[in-house]
């Protein structure tokens, strides 16, 4: 069996991750038992959920074992096989971790999926054509529901879950307008993703700043909004909701270091009839089938085009990933592996 | 014509509101048109959403005009009639205002509408079996939507609406924990609304001990919330949420005057994939029927005894609805107009 590299959680971060919570090891991989096969990861997906993870506290989740393979999404090819539904050579998404191989039960449900390769790149099925694919289209179809001609906004707008919220928001008629962060990213959610506007939060020093620019950019109001990040950006959206608004809440990023952040006026959700909504997408597994279909056929045809940020190699997986926290990636973020 | 007592809205608060907002002033009633009825009003109802209206900026509602009569619901007896629907003695509710008599519309949708007192006295039908009952069937029924067995709570339990949400929780078996402000309140609250226990949010400094004590009332978590308050006592029922818990908010009281008060951890609506749901009740005409047929029988089987405090005359309605907001009342505050 193959000689495995694989990152630990060595210990949980006090206030801000780093580096040091991290820990690269050299480890055997066993031998396979009757229905099991071994993967080959290709690439790693980064996402924000894991610094939720590193945490001891309650969360929606256990917490990531101190000393296990951190978790993650994983793509890779089947190098060996013990169970019959997979052969050598498949093309495989699962939830591999951070190393280059694992070993997976060939039959439990939802660990290992096969992909079909032909139209979509293997590494999109850990981006618009995977989880954070999904993630979006949950969160407006399901959530937002939204009816064509009316406006929808979205945080991080330049990431893997944003540019798939921008294509489904499109092929459904809305006004659609993110939010990210830099000139270069919102020139590209624009451009390249197809978004009728796109603010640059690093422009605004506060909510009332931003809610400003957002009026301008959505001067029919807001009907409904997915919330990757929480905080300011959560603040003045709520600020130009129109009446009976949806928000879809998908991620807290800002809050997950240090102190929790306030909403500012949360008596807006009263004056607007807002409904405001927290889900996590793997409690959704019902949509998925719908979901990829849709998101695969926008990938096929050219209507969605996501971006990727690659990171070399599983040893600089720690540093890729404290800088997605930190808005660093453009694009999905993935460590290639192979 | 009889000559009519109206209090008017003289000029709007500059933070608090205070008794010097209102006038009170002698007007005659004009002659009936051919289809208006002229209502005797016996009692008006004060409600905190009116403390909104009061304020000139964005809310649900338009703000109330300066120098007219303050908005309000009332019941009453017809006194005279040129509309073929009612006849003198009849028994009405409808928007009346803050005066003795009022003109309508005999066909205006909504405004006026006959009831039966032969069960329920007439008052009720401004609380347990009007508008804050159906508020509370609404937020519990439509958002809450609680499943026997699951612990819910409501906020300013002794209330109008409260004590109608803890006799329709009790009805679907579900486990009602009320908060209030004071010992009478709560042992009214257990003792004669019948709820399972209740909390006197006076006795708690901030949110954490408030939710300490949650924590004992409601040891299975909390599923459901009714928030009629918000600020600390929104912030400590959060904390203790179980997943997909439910939050109909229909109140931010304690946000009227001053500052918005913010809410501390929002990172709770993800954590525990919570939906928050505001609701105003007249935007909802359609589950009017079914909720006060709900309410009247709960109320005609002596199920819900709804609690009044009625201020003596018109001339006293400033100070009362001051002292509502406050949280001064006892039940439903009414004033007796007749």
């Amino acid at each position: 069996m193959p000689q495995n590299l694989q990152i630990l959680l060595d210990n949980r971060p006090q206030g801000e991750a780093t580096v040091n919570n991290f820990r690269l090891v050299t480890t055997e991989t066993a031998p396979l038992q009757e229905g099991q096969v071994l993967v080959r990861h290709h690439y790693l997906s980064l996402d924000p959920y894991m610094r939720g993870r590193m945490n001891d506290g309650k969360s929606y989740a256990q917490p990531q074992p101190l000393g296990e393979v951190m978790i993650g999404g994983t793509v890779g090819v089947v190098e060996e096989s013990r169970h019959p539904k997979f052969k050598v050579g498949d093309s495989v998404v699962g939830m591999g971790g951070w190393q280059h191989y694992s070993v997976v039960q060939g039959d439990a449900l939802g660990m290992l999926r096969k992909v079909d390769t032909t139209h979509v790149p293997l590494s999109h099925y850990l981006g618009a054509v995977g989880m954070p694919g999904v993630t979006a289209w949950y969160g407006l179809v399901k959530i937002i529901a939204p009816k064509a001609g009316e406006t929808v906004t979205v945080s991080a707008a330049s990431g893997a879950v944003g540019s798939a919220y921008g294509a489904l928001a499109k092929a459904r008629g809305c006004r659609v307008v993110g939010i990210a962060g830099g000139k270069d990213k919102c020139d590209y959610v624009v451009n390249e993703l197809g978004f009728d506007a796109c603010i640059d939060y690093k422009q605004h020093a506060d909510a009332a700043s931003l809610s400003k620019a957002l009026r301008d950019a959505c001067p029919n109001g807001i009907d409904g909004h997915f919330e990757n990040v929480g905080g300011k950006v959560l603040d003045a959206v709520m600020l130009r909701t129109n009446a009976f608004a949806r928000i879809a809440v998908c991620g807290m990023i800002a809050g997950y270091d240090g102190a929790p952040l306030p909403m500012a006026v949360p008596s807006l959700i009263l004056i607007n009839r807002m409904k405001i909504e927290g889900f996590i997408v793997s409690e959704h597994m019902e949509v998925w089938p719908e979901a990829l279909q849709e998101l695969g056929q926008l990938v096929a045809t050219g209507k969605l085009r996501p971006r990727e940020s690659v990171a070399p190699n599983l040893a600089s997986a720690p540093e890729a990933f404290l800088g997605l926290l930190k808005g660093k990636n453009f694009g999905k973020q993935l460590v290639k592996l192979i």
